[in-house]
């Protein structure tokens, strides 16, 4: 993965050690790369929340990853309010992340190059597989069953499709809160 | 466990059923009722997103409660706009049930006795150890060891303290969500 253990110990922030630590010692479950994003909605400015993958930091840096469908709503949400709030819990070792900060949205439009040259990597990062979902059906509509992908075919070695679209959230590190949970009384 | 699956059979809405049926498939690991809330908070209206403990549904409703202390910061963003996101993620069946409505802060201040009622059950309904968590310092500040804990003493007779708070969230159908994740692009 990206910016894996290497570049965490390169880098000195003692959340970035933690975490590191905690990715490492849950890394036995599928389920300790994903976690929660929080983002500002529409309908009034209510919250929205979802559950996506972490797809490493970004090199030489403390940003974080996350892969996801420019046509999914939290795209116009983030345009919108441009924050997020990560809540990433492990569940065997009962810790909890909450990284909050800024979050960079980079599709194909994006008029830095630098930038989309990160999108393409994170393409590439990308098992084909999971490339092929960003061309199924929009996202957020049920999928009746799995011939839809199935039926749809991608070349390995072509670029990102314009649905994949990559977010870059930058911690910003006094939000950042390590708690034990669960915990009713110690969750802010 | 309060509004367990006797009374979710009792009801009809179709999301309450396939989450009961989430919850009962996933009932053998601890984790699988926690899940992470979302609410709108301070900042300029930033999100904020936090791990926190289903306590099961209100009596006769689909209500869910969430135990909590009345002095960390997610009551005051509440009480600033009083909408919540739940994603509740089920890590061996990858489910993914997003749920958004309105919160009810119920603390010991409430002139409805009904309300005042609940919140003594919630207290009641739970074990003496969590109980003690409200007398334990400020939510937020890191507990050095489990010492300051230990020494607290609590009578089980004795109703809720000051700091406990029940908070209700009432869902709204519409915008009800269920996912099979991990997917980059069809989390919304």
């Amino acid at each position: 993965m990206a910016g894996g253990g290497a570049a965490a110990s390169a880098l000195s922030s003692p959340w970035r050690s933690l975490l590191q630590r905690a990715l490492d010692g849950n890394a036995h479950l599928k389920h300790s790369t994903f976690f929660q994003l929080a983002t500002v909605g529409g309908g009034g400015g209510r919250p929205a929340n979802r559950t996506v993958v972490f797809r490493g930091f970004q090199e030489q840096s403390d940003k974080i990853q996350i892969n996801t469908d420019a046509r999914s709503n939290k795209i116009g949400e983030i345009r919108n309010c441009p924050f997020g709030e990560i809540c990433w819990y492990f569940t065997d070792t009962w810790e909890q992340f909450r990284i909050s900060g800024f979050i960079d949205v980079i599709d194909g439009s994006s008029p830095d190059p630098v930038k989309l040259q990160l999108r393409e990597r994170a393409w590439f990062g990308s098992s084909v597989k999971s490339r092929l979902q960003y061309l199924g059906p929009c996202p957020g509509l049920p999928i009746p069953n799995d011939d839809l992908v199935k039926d749809v075919h991608i070349d390995p070695s072509a670029g990102p499709v314009d649905a994949f679209c990559l977010l870059v959230l930058d911690p910003e590190k006094p939000s950042l809160c390590m708690d034990k949970t669960p915990s009713d009384a110690y969750c802010r």
